[in-house]
Order: structure tokens, then C-alpha cells, then sequence
């Protein structure tokens, strides 16, 4: 065994499935958001980004630049130690409370990031009920496919926010058995958002627990910015919420929100969450000033709407193939892998627009696509150039524009037979 | 079955187990490092952190919390996406560099906790591996022993540090056969130390792949605080090394430093780092200002090891039963989980001292333990203090002082049945 040969060979095997992913290098600029330097091959550019899952600019937000400076400087640049042994600082304290009361819980618990807080509460969860059976939707993001495998628990997939299909596999198993179902709200790759009232309504039918990721719509949707959940004012239906701190609310960690019971046991039992280093106070800080701002503020979430139907509109008035989505996801067919990654990459050397392509196993083969994600600093002007730059770009490189393809466009919406669904990274 | 019920349940079996953990709700006050606020009962109360994993107080360095403050002004408080998708920002990068400079190895790679760092590389590696065999130290953290899990690989475990053991697990594998060892360089609940030159030896005797943890060594040990390999100028002779940031760096996340090759493979491969949010540039540019200082400034690794040295003498002087540690890590033997508890309670109510209980499963039943981490900034006046608080803790509770005890101190090391460690929560 030559080791390192091996491993050479293994990434070569990436190159030949034009899978391998080159990261930009990218330096965001406070103040001028959403435009950053982006470093390649020694040359530094100024360029504007389109895939920032920052949805509302929160990461540049003076309130939390400033709790996040003010916290490293009274109480340091780390937490120290695990929650534990010595690292739950009061910042992170202070942020459980908070999140806790977003979502009108009894109790909320913060993880070191979204992934380890879907992967180690689902499986803790479900490793913790007798004989449990979990019901996943087909395009649960990765963290959770990873929660639902090492819980070892049975499972079931039902197909993607099919209610007679979740029903069926619900129907079939005995009432008292342990029945955990796991959905998202918002699934990002399509910007398509989950029927909650319905599912939480077969849950209890059928006397199912309920675990909804909300990590697309926390601080985008509702009054509060508690997700779709709230906007539909549902949270009270459902058992556990996770959410995110690293998109909308613009810092780092994942967190859970529900009964204490429930909180209190994914806590005592889960080790992806017991045998790690807290989140750092200035992290906390900033997260919880962005929350707070959040639940007061309307002005970026109904301009983040504003500019993603301007985008959705200006896109499709200039023909390009624009995938149907009901919310701030501006999904733009490409169809072909390696014209996606042309495209991409077109974008950003000729244009200075950077897009990232989303190639399998995001999505399926035959759905690859730019994913744009407006946010409340893409002007009106900054979408004209993007709309003028994609045409250029479809034209250039001969991708079907949204007449040349309707039988096509119409085939993109799941009826292709699915991978299991892995999106976001 | 009604889940809550179920939930309440199992949290009263981690009550009846005496396993139910209470958090310090802590704030560290920069400049005045070990002093901290903790929060109880309404209650606001300043005392002194003696079990910190920020082992040389660089969590509270100028140049470090400086650097985390700049990066957050101008690049803002979170990275805004994964690492493909527009999270790759330009302090991470350079972090990486950095992180590759300071062990000698082609490339590094970031993750966003040392937990997942290892969970992530080792499963990634092992499961790549066709047929890997993992050998694996029987004390080895409890984030190692998820990566062995997941890889879903075959496993030996071979008996702490023990050569002859690992030697004779590796002579019955085929020489083809591809193997990892996988072990620790310090072991942080006693502070004892891999014979890292021995195992690597092993490892080209029988053509195996060798992986070690130094996330209790790096900034501390070494010329340029590469860790133990670095201390004994072996980094070389080791395939994979992996740290973490959120220790004696002071900030927060994990990371693996070894051949391209390989670390090609983990970034590619490891859905636990490919689906995950980057650290924000703050937390990179204050872990990069920290590694660069410790790569030059031998002054904090000094004095940590004298004041370890200090508070070792200062505690056995007072009949402690100080137990035996090769490194800066202070364990002092209780023996028994509910005294161990009462002991870190009184410490911390009646002394103001924070030192937070070791019981199983993070060490063998038998063994229960108060760990003392003491750090540059703990002078001699607060060690003397410490041993008078120690005395009047041991007096008070009737907890045997080292005279008292010698058989069973003996015992202590690691002769009792163990069950698998996992250590550091």
C-alpha cells in the first residue's frame, strides 16, 4: 500500500468526475457588501457576490461588529474550554435565552455549527427512543442525512413534501411505536418551502414527533424572524426547531430549540456536543445582537423580497431560465455540469460576478444551476448587470435560454429519479 | 409513547447516575486572566478558572484579540457560506498556510472544531482506505473514537502506549493490508505522553499510515510550539497531524496538517467539512496572530511549565495526592464520583475557585479526579492559595490525603478495567 499514491488517485478521481472544487478567495469588504477582493494566481479584483448565504448583510451590521468587538475585547478572543469544563461563558448564556424566546420554547441549546447541531440532536434523539422510526424527507440536507444514519435508528424517506406518501409510511407503523418525522421549511436548492401545517397535523394524527430545520428562513421569515414557522405562526406545533447563526443572523454556530426535557437530554447525551470547545463569547455576542435586531427590525427582510423578485423578474424578462421558487432563492437553470462550472467561471474572470455552480450531489444530474441569493444590498442597478451579464454569458457559451427548453424546465422539478439529496456545501 | 414524558425520563436517569452536568456560567475578564465572573442564582461572584483549557491565557492576548477585532471591522462577523460556496474568506487561507509552515507539512486544513476535525479526517481517511485496518489507543478521545465508528473500518484497540500490543495487532495484518494508527500525543486527563518515536517506527516497520492528536500540545510544546513532534523533531516521521485552535490558540476551531495528497482527499470527500459554514476571517486572523506569536515567543511556554512544576510541588508538599503527569496537566486524585463533585462545589463556594469534577466515563470509575490546568498567569500566590483551599476542601469532605492512600493511587493508573475513554468533556 503506497499511501500517498492512493489519496493522489483519490482526488484524481474527483478531477475525472469534474467534482473537484476550487474555493475563491475571498475578502469581504465591511461597508461596501455585497462586494469583496477575490484573490487568484497573485492578482487581487474587486468583485460582487451573488451566492452569500449572509441573506440580509447581518455580517456587516454595525450592532454586531460592534457586540462582537466589545465582547473579544472585555472577555477575550476564545471560550476556553468545553460547555462543561470551564467554556460556557455568559455571552452564550444570554444567547440560549434568546433563541429560546425566538421561537417561543422553554429551551434552546447552541452547537459549534448547523451541520453538529442537526447530526448529533437527530441522532441523539432518535438513539434515545425505544425502537424509534424516522420519516425524512428526500432532500434533507447532508448534516441531517448523517444525524438519521448514525442514530441507527429504522428509516423511512418520504418523497419530497409528498403528505400522502409521509402518511402511508406512518399508517403502516403501529401507533405506540416511536416515529420521529425530519423536514426542512425552506430547502435551499430550490427555494420550494414544506406544507408545516399539514405535516405537524399528520404528526399528531399519528402521534409523531416533529423535527424541522429552519435554516433558510430564521431571521428572514416572520414577524420576529423565528422562520417560516412563525410567519405561519406554527412553532407551536412543532417538537424541535434547528436553525443556523451563520446565514441570515451573519455569524457562526447551529442551534436546537424545544421542550427542556428534550433540550436537557440531546445536551447530557449527545458527544458531538459534550466533548467540544464553546462558541467564543464574541460569537455569542454577535449572534444575539443580530437576533435581537432581527425581531425588531422588518426593513431587511421585506427589501431582501423586494430584490429577489426584482431578480426573479429582471432574470426572466431577459429570457434566462429561471427555476420556480417560492422564496428568496433565485434558482437559474444551467442543465449541464461542466457549462456550469463555464459559466461560473465566465461570470466571475469576464464580469467580475461571482456565482458558485451547483453540480451533483447537490442536485440531481440534469438540474445543475446558478443559485443566487439577492440580498437586501443588491440594487436595482446590481441586478441589471447581473441580467445583462448572464445573457452574455448564455449566449456565449450556447446554454438554452427559457424558450429554447420549457419541456426541459418542466423536468427539473423532481420527477428525475432523486440521489439522496446532500445540498449546500 | 409520549416523548416528553420519555425525555424527562432520561434526563432523571443521568440524575440517578450522578452524571447530571450543572454549566458555570462564566465571564472572563481580559486583563485580569485567571479572574473570572460567575453567575449563580442571581447571584454575580468574581473567582479564579483552574481547569482552562486556554493554557497559556493567549485568549486574552493583545495581538490576538487586536487581530480579531480589525478582521471583524473590515471583513465583517461571519464568513457567509461554506468553504465552496463563497465562504472561503482570505484570513483562512492564510491561517492555513500558517498551519502548514508551523508542523512542516505540504497543506492544512480548518474545520470548525477540533471534534469534528477529527470525526471528519479520521472516517474520511479510514473509509477511503480500501479495507483500512485501524489501530487505535484505548484512551484516545471521544471524537477519535466517532471517526473510527463512522469510517465503519475494521478496529483493534491496542492498550495504552503500549508498543508491544500495538506491534503484535500489527504483525498479524497482512503487510498490504492498509493501516492507520491513530493515538494522541498528550492524554489530557493524565498528562502523559505517546512514545511517539516508538510507534512511528512501528509504523514503517509494518507499512502503516500513522495520525496524531495534539490538540493538548500545539502552542505548548516544541521550539515553535508545533506540539510534542515538534518537541522531539518528529513531525516528519508522522503522516497526520491534528490540532486545534481553540486551546493553547486561544480562539476556536480544529484543523489536520499533513501530505497534499491527503488533505486533498478530507477537503473533498468529508461531508463534515464540505456542508459546513467557514469560520468567520475574526476567528482565523486572531488563531493566525496567536500561532505567529507562539512560533517565536518562547516566554509563555516557560513559564507554564514552571508554574505546572510549582503547583505540582506546592500540592504534594501539602500531602495532596498529586498524580503522576509528564506534562503541565495537574490531575489530583478523589476517587470517588459524589466527593469529587462535593469537592469542586466547596472549592468553588466557600474558596472561589473553579475546578470543575473528572468522572466517568471520561475516566475509569476508581479514578475520579479534580484536573488543575494551571497557566502562565497563575502565580505563585494564587498555587499557595490553591493548596490551602485544597487542604481545607480534602479535611472538610474526609477525602484520603496521599499518605493515606498510596495502594489505591497506585491503582490508579490505568491497572483497572477501562472501558473505552472519552476524554475532555
Amino acid at each position: 500500500m503506497n499511501y500517498e499514491r492512493f489519496f493522489e488517485e483519490a482526488v484524481d478521481q474527483v478531477h475525472a468526475e469534474k467534482r473537484y472544487r476550487v474555493f475563491a478567495d475571498l475578502e469581504r469588504i465591511v461597508g461596501e457588501f455585497p462586494r469583496a477582493i477575490w484573490r487568484s494566481e497573485g492578482e487581487a479584483r474587486e468583485i460582487t457576490v451573488w451566492c452569500s448565504n449572509d441573506y440580509l448583510g447581518m455580517g456587516q451590521h454595525p450592532d454586531v461588529i460592534s457586540a462582537m468587538q466589545t465582547a473579544a475585547g472585555r472577555m477575550g478572543s476564545g471560550a476556553g474550554g468545553t460547555r462543561n469544563i470551564s467554556g460556557t461563558n455568559h455571552p452564550l448564556v444570554e444567547l440560549e435565552r434568546e433563541l429560546a424566546d425566538l421561537h417561543g420554547k422553554e429551551a434552546a441549546l447552541v452547537f459549534t455549527s448547523g451541520f453538529v447541531s442537526n447530526e448529533a440532536s437527530i441522532s441523539t434523539i432518535a438513539r434515545l427512543l425505544p425502537d424509534c422510526l424516522i420519516l425524512s424527507d428526500e432532500l434533507n440536507h447532508a448534516s441531517m442525512i448523517e444525524g438519521v444514519r448514525r442514530s441507527g435508528a429504522d428509516k423511512k424517506i418520504f418523497r419530497h413534501n409528498d403528505l400522502a406518501h409521509l402518511e402511508q409510511l406512518l399508517a403502516i407503523a403501529p401507533r405506540e411505536r416511536a416515529k420521529l418525522i425530519v423536514f426542512e421549511s425552506v430547502y435551499s436548492m430550490d427555494g420550494d418551502i414544506a406544507p408545516i401545517a399539514e405535516i405537524t397535523a399528520l404528526a399528531r394524527r399519528y402521534n409523531a414527533m416533529t423535527y424541522i430545520d429552519e435554516v433558510h428562513a430564521v431571521g428572514m421569515y416572520g414577524n420576529r424572524g423565528g422562520g417560516i414557522s412563525d410567519r405561519d405562526n406554527l412553532a407551536g406545533e412543532i417538537d424541535v426547531i434547528e436553525g443556523t447563526l451563520a446565514k441570515a443572523f451573519g455569524t457562526l454556530g447551529g442551534y436546537i430549540a424545544g421542550p427542556r426535557s428534550v433540550i436537557d437530554a440531546v445536551r447530557s447525551y449527545a458527544p458531538g456536543f459534550i466533548f467540544t470547545t464553546a462558541l467564543p463569547p464574541s460569537i455569542a455576542a454577535a449572534a444575539t445582537a443580530s437576533i435581537r435586531h432581527l425581531k425588531e427590525s422588518q426593513i431587511e427582510r421585506e427589501q431582501q423580497q423586494r430584490q429577489a423578485q426584482n431578480t426573479k423578474d429582471q432574470l426572466s424578462t431577459a429570457g434566462l431560465p429561471v427555476m420556480p421558487s417560492e422564496t428568496h432563492i433565485v434558482p437559474v437553470l444551467v442543465g449541464d455540469p461542466e457549462l456550469c462550472k463555464k459559466a461560473s467561471d465566465r461570470l466571475l474572470e469576464v464580469h467580475g460576478l461571482y456565482i458558485q455552480p451547483i453540480n451533483y450531489p447537490t442536485v440531481p444530474r440534469g438540474t445543475e444551476r446558478l443559485r443566487i441569493t439577492p440580498t437586501p444590498f443588491h440594487s436595482d442597478a446590481l441586478i441589471g448587470e447581473l441580467a445583462s451579464a448572464l445573457r452574455e454569458t448564455w449566449e456565449a457559451l450556447g446554454i438554452p435560454f427559457a424558450n429554447d427548453r420549457r419541456p426541459a424546465q418542466q423536468r427539473t422539478n423532481r420527477i428525475i429519479p432523486l440521489v439522496t439529496s446532500t445540498a449546500g456545501g
